[in-house]
């Protein structure tokens, strides 16, 4: 009997953003299972958080999977250019070596990352047209537009020949995004009606009722309230939204102020914008020391730092320790923004300083200054009922809220609905979709300039010191295993009494075991230190025993 | 000429919950500036977090100043029995060693905490009734009933020769609180008739507009969602809203479910209720073993947890390790609670792993299952209108929600408003109030078992350490201070090139430096070892030289 020529398949493999709002990192693979071709949807990074990962800048997926077969891997695809979608391809890339596709603020974006990671000269950025195609290998894409918080958010029209896949990115339907394009909605119901194999998509409001709104709204509603205030104003947001930025800066000049933009980021995202042929009306933008001169009134500030980031403009200027920028009684500061979850107490604490100073604060919960920029439940239907897709495979959440996404879905008759994990694969056809295979995955820390897998217990070692310190005690033997000098203890991150009381059983251990093999006698020591700290403090502390051969 | 007696002053000090929400200490003294007599109004702990914090429990206002004086101090009297308000008696206790005032519930509760730290025979806790006075020294108090999220709140009315102080400790005005005394609005209004100095009132919710709400609209909501649910079902809280209790094992008897308590405060709340009269009507506990075998639709589990806290009874139920409640598919979970600042990622954490399981989550962002226990703006500017004091003194707050209240303060045209920092002492009388003097203040840790001032900067040791690990280099010198054996590394926390990286650095060091005297080798072997982890990883590590004397 001849064998059956193995089949071609189209499969989905999340390596991140399944599970977490954040480094996101999805792949499609084409071709029987030996012999696949793959393409990723957008590579981006997760925020460390001191509490839980200490020392850790940022948090990437584990690819190894991928890189492993990095020969077959057609392209790295950004569906726009926020940095839990594009934040790790500078340092992803040298262990994936391919070309990188997107739409030109995005690219322009990316490729400044490339430059500052001295790789630009190596990555082939390819820039595609708003609204354009791609072709790569066995995918044929197409770039649909849609609305979010940023500029040129797409969604991906993934055409293989088992079928279409629709690859959401980030979105939300705003009928007036005020910048950039509007909702393609005749591409999506032409998406629809040519029938869709899975619906990959955005889960970030699905416990949300309702729709996000819109940043014509906000538009509105900034200009109204900058109009009533007195003293210096500054604005601080998220830099990507190039159209609050318009926004703000519309603001500030009917109110006949001045702009100047206080943080690196927004000097950015501003640059990318015009260069990229948006923004053409941006009112000039005076240097912070020029706006300093102006009468109050005559001031406003957009600034960075709106998530209570240490070293961003906002924290700066709550600190009075901003070079140009200061505040004051009667100054008024808006966060124009929402907090992101975990960065409630470092908002706060940037709030009590400004607060303490007299400045008067204006959030989102006071006033209708931010609109988010994903899909609530309306939303999420009304694509649902564009796309009519056979599976629903909701991403880009937590897994409340996949859960929740995938629910919603069955509501709306989708007939089947599955929450992937990072690193389970699904074959989505031929057939009908199941999950085939479990690939490595996990995360990769950015731990000072080294990335090191999170599975190999940097942040939670020290995640350990923290809670309880370290208790070192170094011992000399000379050759013949004898203690040649008197021990020396270390309790770094311990009370003082600690030190003395493990110095103390230390000396008595080593009396007691004055013939015992030198890692035996190490070991005994390292519990008596450790259960004399325990003794004195309560806690147990990570305990290491440095031994000098003479 | 003779000189004038010195005057006796009536001064405010308070020593915590200035500045926070939680460790509330405030101090009352009256006298002349030499021989003043104190009162202590609540006596709170806060809770350390893991990022700010890591290792310690529980924070403590530093209370030095009362301490060396603690002759003077007549007395610690609790306004009511949350954590941020008698936590630290057991604890701070010994270093003041007065008598303890509190009515019945909160006399239990804290009764409760000395026994457990062995304190139960040496400390007077002396029972005021509800409704009762007291006095101490120059002292006059009247506990007014109020009403808060816990039982038996009181406003205490501060009668002394100069004037009167009306102190709110924490409340709120619920018409209809279910359980306990109903805000006595005719002693408040007679207060305010009598002429009152200063208001030194709660400022939790000065920044939330309207009311907050009653547990009435609780009670009905929680009966109305419960007789909706199939499956098991448990609802989280606070232990000590005890109305809230009652109010959910009503529901469960409405809907034909018995109830079992998890986790030991709410046992111990539940208990402290009955003991003290409350809860007459509570129907009959199950054990936790005793309800699973009920079939799932006649079960209610209480559970400690809604704060996500990782020993609670709820984070072991997601965790499926709890040894009697086990929940699945079909069953759900009610958060009858807020999300309290700090704590929104744990939360997260805990509703993800329900999620998964296909556990129905119900919170208060969409049903109406919870109310806070502060008093919202109308409800400040009520009690402004009851009291009229002289003066706004705003408290147990952040600074923005204390600012807040301030200016609120103005704007009922309060006469004079000042908000307060810990450690600075406020003369109220005689004459317009003024601030006349900042006394030690500060935080105590409980670090381990072991009680250490903030000051000392441990935490801040360790979090360097979460942040970059810790470089030790021990060396071993002979008498004449050479090199006498290999230098040993231990890089604790940092990836593993660090340490080999350190360990070149160390003795291409060793070898320049021979002549040295041992401790300038210490300081270059230090310096060269930072130098040298900094090369290799991008972070300057905490780094320690252990020298042994031969």
């Amino acid at each position: 009997m001849d064998r059956m020529a193995p089949q071609d398949e189209l499969v989905f493999l999340p390596l991140g953003g399944s599970g977490e709002i954040g480094m996101n990192f999805n792949a499609y693979g084409f071709g029987a299972p030996d012999d696949r071709q793959w393409i990723i949807v957008d590579c981006g990074v997760l925020f460390g958080r001191e509490g839980n990962t200490p020392g850790v800048d940022l948090i990437m997926p584990d690819i190894r999977y991928l890189a492993e077969r990095r020969d077959t891997v057609l392209g790295i695809i950004a569906t726009h250019a926020h940095e839990d979608h594009i934040g790790a391809i500078a340092h992803l890339w040298p262990s994936l070596r391919c070309p990188v596709y997107a739409t030109p603020f995005t690219a322009r974006l990316i490729t400044g990352k490339l430059d500052e990671a001295g790789l630009a000269s190596k990555v082939q950025v390819k820039e595609v047209p708003v609204g354009g195609s791609l072709t790569l290998g066995p995918f044929q894409l197409d770039f649909i537009s849609i609305t979010h918080s940023i500029l040129e958010p797409n969604l991906l029209a993934i055409r293989t020949p088992l079928g279409v896949v629709a690859h959401t990115g980030d979105w939300k339907i705003d009928p007036n995004p005020m910048l950039g394009e509007a909702t393609n909605e005749a591409a999506l119901e032409r998406l629809g009606n040519e029938g869709v194999l899975a619906l990959v998509c955005d889960s970030t409001n699905a416990l949300v009722p309702g729709t996000s709104g819109s940043e014509a709204e906000i538009r509105e509603n900034l200009a109204a309230l900058i109009a009533t205030l007195k003293g210096r104003v500054a604005v601080t947001g998220f830099a990507s939204n190039v159209a609050r930025l318009d926004s703000i800066a519309r603001a500030a000049k009917a109110a006949g102020r001045r702009i100047a933009l206080v943080g690196r980021s927004m000097q950015k995202m501003v640059s990318a914008a015009r260069e990229t042929g948006y923004l053409k009306d941006f009112p000039t933008v005076l240097d912070e020391s020029e706006v300093a001169d102006l009468p109050a009134h005559k001031v406003l500030y957009l600034c960075t730092g709106s998530q209570g980031e240490p070293r961003a403009a906002l924290a700066r200027i709550a600190d009075n320790k901003h070079p140009h920028v200061q505040l004051g009684a009667g100054d008024s500061v808006i966060f124009s923004s929402r907090v992101i979850p975990g960065n409630e107490l470092a908002i706060a604490e940037i709030q009590n300083k400004l607060a303490a100073r007299g400045i008067s604060l204006l959030t989102a919960t006071d006033h209708h200054v931010h609109v988010s920029g994903h899909p609530c439940r309306d939303e999420l239907a009304q694509m649902y009922r564009w796309i009519r897709p056979k599976l629903a495979l909701p991403v880009h959440g937590e897994m409340r809220h996949q859960m929740a996404h995938a629910e919603l879905a069955r509501t709306l008759q989708v007939p089947q609905a599955m929450v992937p994990e990072n690193g389970q694969m699904f074959r989505l056809a031929p057939g009908r979709p199941e999950l085939i295979d479990e690939v490595p995955s996990g995360r990769i820390h950015m731990d000072g300039r080294v990335l090191v897998a999170e599975c190999e217990g940097l942040a939670k070692d020290r995640r350990a010191m923290a809670f309880a310190g370290l208790l070192v005690v170094s011992l000399v033997v000379d050759h013949k295993g004898r203690i040649a000098a008197p021990p020396v203890v270390l309790g770094e991150g311990m009370p003082e009494p600690v030190e003395a009381a493990v110095l103390k059983a230390v000396e008595d251990t080593l009396d007691k075991n004055k013939r015992s093999d030198p890692d035996d006698l190490a070991e005994n020591v390292r519990r008596a230190a450790r259960r004399a700290a325990h003794d004195a403090w309560g806690k147990k502390p990570v305990t290491r025993v440095l031994v000098s051969e003479l």
